[in-house]
């Protein structure tokens, strides 16, 4: 634990005439950009114009490589093998690579989407899969994944350097876990409950969990969502509250 | 001219279950492959064991974007802005660069495809579009494109290493253009002319034209089909005939 | 002409997670809703909800069949074949015609979309390919296109029933068709404007061109556009105006 | 169990460029087509050259809906909610209709494909989302399922014709469940006795499970595969032991 955090989200999700997210305005208050790799959100347009959005407030860029299902946005499971787990993120992350090439910025980091993201967390199978991937691709990336999940060890058994990911609005569980969505209690609908959490993680390197005990939990990065702007407002405040408190916000890589 | 040449084939355009080509068969007997990108044919899967196979032959390795369009496999032209096709040709680049770096092989060219090969020989704009592409990705990839088109130009313009490619099997019109599949006389049906042609432009740059003048044409590397087993057998001979008359077959890049 | 007139506007363009158009406010002042059929847009899930949606509002029902590229939202022209444009037609019908059977609605039309529409306003082969796509799977429907389209020219020879489509807030060149939008004076932006146009069209069966002739024109459905606040808000005033004036809203097959 | 017998083939899975399957030769050999919707394979071209030839064949027509992934062929699971299901296959079915509307046929039965067919066989819920899909769309319509699943059960309750499916070349297990595939003694390797197996459970609705005891099961239609050479002799054999069995060979709802 160390008095300094990434402020990471997930950005470049619109497609074609679609638009999603509010990437110009969060783009102000974030230091780690995780940029859709045209598979679950994302196009070739898109992700020329968020690589250069970021490169522009010297935000650092990350891939966000997911399940190639536009219609789920990612979300929904699909039985890939590890293999194509693999060669997926090897493609995604290559596609995003070359507009960095362009722009001539370094990548930073791999942080997976939605599914993808969640079986990485419990299942090594995937979180091998991807670990490899990253590693095959260029072995100086940081991977991003849950704090305490199978993602972040896949990572550090190859000599990968991990970020471990925490949430501002979600709850926890005794043994580390979120509190899944379903369950009440899950969210913190409060900003400066929110906030509170955050600071805590980062400087205690602890967090209260819904019982009330204290669990560790390493904290390298915090997830900001991105849609509406509640997310920007927010995402403002906790980088104040940050900055207030004295604690350096700065990409993981920086 | 010199007393070389590359032989190019389009390969890995088998996608999923889906299955063309005899690209096993064909890698034996060529010098550089054109490897789909997932956009008009291809997928992760099929690129990873296209470089394998590729590496393993010691065939150099490109890049074979095309329109994204799998149902018409990049052969219906789409309507894309230069812009549109400049982030699509650096996204697919990206793409199989990746499987490139998986697999420690440095990739030699790029070569588009189809409706794209088609109007990159005669729109500047396109052809601008993609050497600044390819430039902006990897100044030091190669471009394929059709010996005297725009794409050529635009490249060399950029500093770009080129290669100018010519056909066995087409005929060639007195102005260097290649005699329109739907008209008579545009293919060379028998093994023995096309292979002749090939040597004549090889070794003193110079195509027969329909009607019987001599043309001046830059042959870089020939254009080798790659469905069928009469496409493997026409490589097999052409090779062979090349090997016999003391031309250097290998890739551009070697 | 007669002395009523449908608004039509382009609904169920949604896809997934992202959305699009003002769906819900803008089917209480329309008469016709042209449904995208899940290949330029839209989805099997957005076709349900917005074919309940126009059944709830008693708002007549079309198919929107487009060019299938969702990434250029179907505006962008690709080389299909006639025959091709038959079937991706026929086979975008018949998608959304499932729905229709499901919530027990009869469909009314089909209007093409984007750059078919376009395409198939001046080019005959694609307008008899639509005309007869819409015969063969139902030749009770009616066909909507541009105003002196070869679309309508197609669909009478066939026996449709045809639906004249005239703007109301484009402006019209002397030999009747649309002034580019590329060239000054192509839109009309003052809402009173635009909907004395749409008045004389129906009153009156001729509009104004730019240079101030009048031309004959054919109004059976005014196209109401889909996005934006403003687009209800104009919606509300013209379907307000119209009533006002005595014509008779309501869609062309009630 | 009748003396009579249904053989269906899966049909129409080719897509643009990409051929699979021997459907020209298996279609006089067999009595019912699922045909392929655009969504795991097959596009609107395929489609209507599909329903020609099984109309040509007087081979009845169905719908073969799929998880809409052609890069895996509709064979992964996705996490679909039953929602999702119900509507995609209201759209497929459509999209067929459409193409039987045109040729002046009707449309005789759905078979869910892959992963779909697997999960409807146990997942009730999927079941009832198909069912009520079919039942909805056109209530006449036949449900192909396997024997003994919830697919079945879910059709009968909604009064739906079914189609309780078994297969030559699979084993059974003393449940009435198919031996998973990786088992050992999953496939029946001799034609005989694939024919055997077929001939018994037609003539006296048993079949004889892998420990030897005899298992009811309801044979209403068989299975055959569509790829390969081997496929269209194994379909011919069948075709003639069954005939000269006096067992009539003809479409469930002819």
């Amino acid at each position: 634990m160390g008095r300094r955090i990434d402020l990471n989200c997930d950005m470049g999700e619109s497609f074609g005439t679609y638009t999603i997210g509010a990437d110009a305005d969060l783009m102000q208050h974030i230091t780690s950009a995780n940029i859709a790799c045209g598979a679950h959100a994302g196009d070739p347009d898109v992700m020329d114009r968020t690589v250069r959005l970021a490169k522009k407030h010297g935000v650092a860029i990350g891939a966000h490589p997911g399940f190639p299902d536009l219609a789920g946005f990612g979300r929904r499971m699909i039985d890939f093998s590890p293999e194509e787990i693999y060669r997926t993120v090897v493609y995604q992350v290559g596609g995003l690579q070359a507009f960095c090439n362009v722009h001539q910025v370094k990548m930073q980091h791999v942080k997976p989407h939605g599914a993808l993201y969640n079986l990485a967390a419990r299942d090594r199978a995937t979180a091998d899969a991807i670990a490899q991937a990253v590693y095959n691709v260029d072995s100086s990336l940081i991977v991003y994944g849950l704090a305490g999940s199978e993602l972040l060890t896949a990572g550090r058994e190859r000599g990968l350097r991990v970020g471990s990911e925490v949430f501002a609005d979600r709850t926890y569980q005794p043994d580390g876990s979120l509190t899944p969505r379903k369950e009440s209690g899950a969210l913190i609908e409060h900003v400066t409950t929110a906030i509170q959490q955050v600071e805590q993680m980062v400087k205690s390197g602890v967090a209260k969990a819904v019982d009330g005990t204290l669990i560790e939990i390493e904290a390298d990065t915090v997830c900001v969502h991105g849609d509406g702007t509640h997310a920007v407002k927010f995402a403002k405040e906790l980088r104040k509250a940050l900055d207030a408190g004295g604690i350096s916000v700065r990409a993981i890589g920086s």
